[in-house]
């Protein structure tokens, strides 16, 4: 698990970001599905404030509670209970989860502590743990944002979550990624 | 099915309205699921900007395509092939197939043409449907926003859907509203 510390908004407005992972995604012939806790809905909206997203994005779940979390995503109950909903294994297991539920090449997640509420002394306020799920491979990112509000937490996951995702699909200049069909 | 045609956005601003709609399922004891497809997660997004929404919102489906409408809320083959994902009677699946899906008290949906791509004779970009399933109750409502762009719909549509849940969960005043617990 790869860990990042961002302290403030200095990364692309995520509105930058999703036309670009868009246009990537086609230009690799993927598809993307997202389940989403903390950002509830958010990271959809922004994919599908690209005209043409439909190409791409099948949809996801918002997933606000841990028995949807199970029923719809398939996150293990032992998973919630050992490790709480707000953890890299829940992060993992609803990125996989979602991307066979919708079969698409590509599942993403997001769960975290938005605030003002919530939180833990090991997870305060601003942890969310980000999963990117690409045909079976599994990777989750831990982002730290503890001087944000709930809307800039918000913001600053679903920009982390669409910059990682495209790094990966760029990673060696794309062409010889092994994720990527061409 | 109720027709209502908007043609500038004069109506409150969806993010005034949500804490408002959040504060009134916290009253009655209700719970709300949201399925989305032209929305993409805006109305989910907009419900969880308020902070405690995990009291009453339990999550929800994007559903961009037709097979995912099927396979997540239910929604008929031969609906879809009657009358195509941007109809009343998909809607009506979709809010309905949510509530049960998620075992809500109220499910909501939207489908519609976003653009600027899409749209048909009948149904031109800018066409709306809402539906509002409240225990087994559902209605739908049939938007028009010729003049808007693709953001715009998005915006009034999640704008129409709060306040037209709003003002069903308040009709006289909410205290003998049947659709209410207390």
């Amino acid at each position: 698990m790869k860990e990042l510390e961002i302290t403030a908004i200095e990364s692309p407005d995520a509105s930058t970001l999703a036309p670009l992972l868009i246009a990537l995604l086609e230009e690799f012939g993927m598809t993307l599905a997202t389940a989403e806790s903390c950002t509830g809905g958010l990271v959809g909206k922004l994919l599908t404030d690209v005209p043409g997203a439909s190409n791409v994005y099948m949809g996801g779940c918002i997933t606000y509670t841990n028995e949807i979390k199970q029923k719809l995503l398939g996150v293990k109950a032992d998973t919630l209970a050992c490790h709480t909903a707000v953890s890299a294994p829940v992060a993992s297991e609803m990125s996989d989860g979602v991307r066979r539920l919708l079969g698409t090449d590509i599942g993403v997640s997001v769960t975290g502590y938005a605030g003002p509420g919530g939180g833990t002394a090991e997870h305060p306020v601003g942890t969310v743990f980000v999963g990117i799920s690409i045909r079976g491979q599994t990777e989750v990112l831990e982002l730290h944002f503890p001087a944000l509000t709930r809307c800039a937490v918000r913001e600053a996951a679903a920009t982390a979550l669409l910059s990682h995702l495209i790094a990966k699909l760029t990673e060696n200049g794309g062409a010889d990624n092994p994720m990527c069909i061409n």
